[in-house]
């Protein structure tokens, strides 16, 4: 079979994407360096901030830069894409218009992932930016599946935004604390799964080493299915 | 100014280059996403081992892969080209001749980098791989520069190659306390420096934060060349 290639649409954020980058090398079963998958990755963190521009469409648009990306990566060998930011999948169906290759949905596979994880999911809870949850794109995905969803009210998402940006983009350790009070209150809302909808959140959670069943994280999700899609194994199950 | 892109020619391995990838991120002065550097990577694992070539030159040759990287770097945009592993410079010349941009050559970085550190630098060690070292790179560069080189005697050899294979590349906790005696060793045979010329040494480095002036990171050398090659600005310094 031909070694498949994997495109990463990458730099938003860089260091999400370097995140991304380990956590695939780290979860697929690899005894030496030929084991691993072939990527190409496009790093490009001048893309134009994609909540601002969502928030206020006067702004800079983000959208031909990243159909620019796609095109060169498939230009360039990739038999798929991945975008490993939860906010970007607001532009998905133009990303995917503008190439001839799949592009994996991060959301799509987060929400089959939880169904896959939990049977029965009835109810989901979606953590992430004002930005992400204003753009409507996971409750999109839920209603698809028909499954419930769910998100914090203003005064929880108010310490939730505290903990993105005046905690962990600001270089400083995350209240843990604060962060587990916001999951339990989803679970409180009859959430069966609560899904980390912002990278930020993914780094909690490897560095806390979260291991619950109920708590998905979209950035292993995809990965899981890049890894899979490209013919390797996946190190645990 | 149009906005330069760092090309990467990676996967040899692929930690090292994800670790190098996040190295160059947390070296960039930048408040917001868009003060980091845009780049192209290649993580290509199944190019072939350079060291059972380098050693074997029946075994399956690395270069024809590496120049198609390089190739496809240059024609997705890259203004210049990185390669984050010290044995792929043994190819060094064969790739800069195949492409039309420039190939910053970690090694001659790291020499140059070294004395920039250390003013009046006459005599640096070399600690690596068996095969890095019996490539005579290394010794090339230090001798273009009028530097004596060394590398450890065969004993210590020996116990470096039980710390980079036998430890750090099976996944073990590297033995810190032989690590430094090694480079004592290197120290007492009069180098001023001791260069980390293997992907895993950088990773001790990092991992128990050592910050001494005489020992030499080829990564950061690179990382703190290509950072400036494209116009932005060290976090330090």
């Amino acid at each position: 079979m031909k070694e498949k290639t994997l495109g990463i649409l990458g730099g938003v954020g860089p260091l999400a994407t370097a995140y991304f980058m380990e956590m695939i090398i780290k979860m697929t079963d690899a005894d030496r360096d030929q084991d691993h998958l072939s990527m190409i990755i496009t790093n490009h963190p001048s893309i134009p901030d994609r909540t601002e521009y969502i928030c206020d469409n006067s702004r800079p648009d983000p959208l031909p830069v990243m159909i620019g990306d796609a095109v060169k990566l498939e230009k360039a060998g990739s038999d798929f894409i991945v975008i490993p930011c939860n906010t970007a999948h607001f532009f998905y169906d133009e990303i995917q218009q503008s190439v001839g290759i799949p592009v994996l949905n991060m959301l799509e596979e987060t929400i089959r992932y939880a169904k896959s994880k939990l049977s029965g999911v009835r109810k989901i809870g979606v953590l992430g930016t004002v930005g992400t949850l204003a753009s409507g794109i996971y409750k999109k995905v839920c209603d698809k599946h028909g499954i419930e969803y769910a998100k914090p009210d203003e005064d929880i998402q108010s310490r939730l935004t505290e903990i993105i940006f005046g905690q962990i983009k600001a270089g400083k350790e995350p209240d843990f604390a604060s962060f587990m009070q916001i999951v339990e209150n989803m679970k409180k809302q009859k959430c069966d799964a609560v899904i980390l909808g912002c990278t930020e959140l993914s780094v909690i959670k490897r560095d806390f080493n979260i291991n619950r069943k109920d708590i998905i994280d979209p950035m292993e999700a995809l990965a899981r299915s890049a890894i899979l899609k490209c013919g390797k194994k996946l190190k645990h199950g």
